[in-house]
């Protein structure tokens, strides 16, 4: 069943075990194999050695002298080949079951892959029954059918090389900011701060049929974050650069794209700025560094996606990567959006919100590269914007960095420092009270 | 005002910059400084050259001739000791006070520092009324006082030495995953999972006031984790080596150092295991790798905890990082239990769960190190636990790390991966239905 297909590849391997005592006296006699993943594998590591790898069957090949597997382990999108007697297959070899091979690694003699593993040995660890595995072999199943497998769905291609890309882009952002001298804070996750004063906030109580006398575990209403902004600002007025990189929550009930209710986001403080350009090259420099270190660690899953999801991408990304990016300012953008000939869903004029595709415009605009926008009307702009107190048209020293297939990734702005000009706005807005501190 | 100091201090230098009009003539004769962090500062680059720092003042002598300032950014403990002449006073250089220091990097007279720095502009960029300010300068404040200004309390030496080991521990942590091939995987947060049935959830919903019709967001109950385990397990079956780092939770009504509403939680899983040893190797290896960056980089910040708050534990951690961690059995340890002529507040016999004064009792017999303690009474471990089919006194392959100071720091399992008892044991418990999955 599907059960034991997930359950068996997990842990330890009795039945393996007691079924290869008479291979396992033979094997006491050579050299201990030495243990490799599939990627090190495939990259050629300890050839002419013997080897042991462990991992799920992706293909099963039985010929009249030889028996072919390709095994993964999730190291790589790449499986190693395993070339087999045929004597030892066994029906218990099927797609997703979970193995053990030893064997010697040598060159392939084909041009498909590299290198392959002779083996010697194949214990099958783990069962997976083909007639219940909701995975057929050699079928590519969509995402609205993976989608029903959530536990299951990390045995694709498609989702093994988006967890792989996911955790290599993480690595990359904690390095960047490592590199540069920032101190990571974890910000709370449950917070009585509900940030901008902005709804669409998530609850928190303990479960009542637990705790039924609980009524006020908090002394105050208890929220999931939606921003560590605040207390990271608290903390930058002790660190001269601080971040956060955690899990951040909205209640929108919408299914789209562009709304999760749980998801990460990166958060940096950086105290005594000049101007928006000391926020520019911050979000320049980790965007780029992030992106290369995912492009050079995650070459084969990147391409997956080229080649499947979004073709003609891979050259966008390429070209953005050899220019700076453009900085124009909100005035700037409205003019070139008046002046276009696109039919836009919004119209736009001087102190409206940048629509989404408004965004997508301006980035094609400037050669489908990131650009910055900035100087917002200070209308658009939360209370800790800074003032650039300009008229007649009044900007917040404010800035978004707009990309290519996406629009908005990210914002910041200087922060109000001037306290008469702050307190000010706090009383203007009704949240003289809540930020008191 | 405490707002002023704490808002000041975070962003642009408007004021301070018109107030130094006439040194910033003079200063564009010179070679523009290179901007160092104290840290970098006091480590003595740059020496002899032209140098600007910036942070908040922790000290200030004037004397007759020399006003002798030290100033700290959150980049080590130790501040910057900065001289220059007493026509470069200012009332508003207070204690707390935000500063920009330019001058040259010169060896120290002094035995008490190894450089200084002679400045010739000192900017105050944010003021800090010390008569509002509520840590006064060369005092040492109780926890208990500095608690009440929890948006002001990173500014004392104790918060933030903490918090600089807390980010170089979560840096030593990601670093020994990523060294050992672990795949990171973002577990959710928000979760229908209670993971084994025990209490002490939160539970989420929309905020009430911003979503009245939403009350089905979630089409199931909807809890904040408690661990990633189960959803780790998932991805286990695609990727040989998986860890999560993250916030988890407890809605336990308790106020001690041991119970936490949110806290971090390390958690990893390994396929193919074949014995606990896979397990403690793992255990051992990260809090060995984890403990041993944390002294390399935060030497000063743990010597001020060393000193001022857990005096001897630096015997006691040098010496457990020379040793192995001595493995034992429950049945070991009840039989050195019973053999104690401790008095405990609980007394023990085979079967009982393990109250930290007898995990501390336990450390210290094994030589106030480390202790593994494994094959815990299988009555006492949750259903994963793989079955030791041991008996008279039956045993599941699970494992605590015991350490000094603390008792249990962590633990683990072998999966149970046989089907038909994994099977028989959630039928018991009753959640069969629950992980049919």
């Amino acid at each position: 069943s599907t059960v034991a297909a997930q359950t068996l590849s997990v842990a330890s391997t009795t039945a393996a075990v007691s079924r290869g005592i008479l291979l396992s006296i033979r094997h006491y006699c050579k050299k201990t194999p030495t243990k490799l993943t599939v990627s090190e594998a495939v990259a050629g590591a300890e050839l002419g050695a013997n080897v042991k790898v462990q991992g799920w069957v992706r293909s099963v090949r039985p010929q009249r002298a030889n028996l072919f597997l390709h095994v993964n382990d999730g190291s790589s999108l790449q499986s190693l080949q395993i070339v087999a007697s045929s004597e030892l297959n066994d029906p218990l070899l099927t797609f997703g079951s979970a193995v053990e091979v030893t064997g010697i690694l040598k060159k392939s003699p084909s041009q498909k892959q590299p290198v392959e593993l002779e083996a010697d040995q194949i214990h099958v660890v783990g069962e997976c029954n083909p007639l219940d595995f909701p995975f057929k072999i050699k079928e590519r199943h969509g995402l609205e059918y993976i989608r029903q497998f959530p536990h299951l769905r990390c045995r694709t291609n498609a989702f093994s090389s988006l967890l792989r890309i996911r955790s290599e882009a993480t690595t990359a952002i904690h390095s960047y900011f490592k590199e540069n001298d920032f101190v990571q804070i974890h910000t709370p996750v449950i917070t009585s701060n509900d940030c901008e004063g902005a709804g669409e906030l998530f609850q928190i109580e303990p479960s009542k049929s637990e705790n039924e006398e609980d009524e006020n575990f908090f002394s105050v209403p208890a929220f999931l974050t939606v921003s560590g902004q605040l207390h990271l600002e608290v903390m930058s007025g002790a660190f001269s650069r601080v971040y956060t990189f955690g899990p951040t929550f909205r209640a929108e009930n919408s299914q789209s794209r562009r709304h999760l209710a749980e998801f990460y986001m990166v958060e940096a403080e950086v105290s005594f700025t000049q101007s928006l350009e000391d926020l520019t090259k911050v979000m320049e420099d980790m965007f780029r560094s992030a992106t290369e270190h995912v492009l050079a660690y995650c070459a084969e899953d990147v391409d997956l996606f080229h080649k499947h999801v979004t073709p003609g991408h891979k050259d966008t990304v390429d070209s953005m990567l050899k220019k700076r990016f453009p900085v124009i300012t909100y005035s700037e953008a409205i003019d070139i959006l008046n002046r276009s000939s696109e039919k836009f869903d919004f119209s736009t004029h001087w102190g409206c919100d940048l629509q989404t595709e408004h965004e997508k415009y301006l980035v094609k605009h400037c050669g489908n590269i990131p650009v910055f926008v900035t100087d917002y009307p200070y209308d658009l702009k939360p209370f800790y914007a800074r003032d650039n107190e300009d008229h007649p048209q009044h900007t917040a020293a404010a800035v978004d960095l707009l990309v290519p297939g996406v629009g908005e990734l990210c914002g910041g702005s200087l922060r109000e420092e001037r306290l008469d000009l702050l307190r000010a706005r706090l009383e203007e807005v009704g949240l003289e009270d809540t930020y008191s501190w």
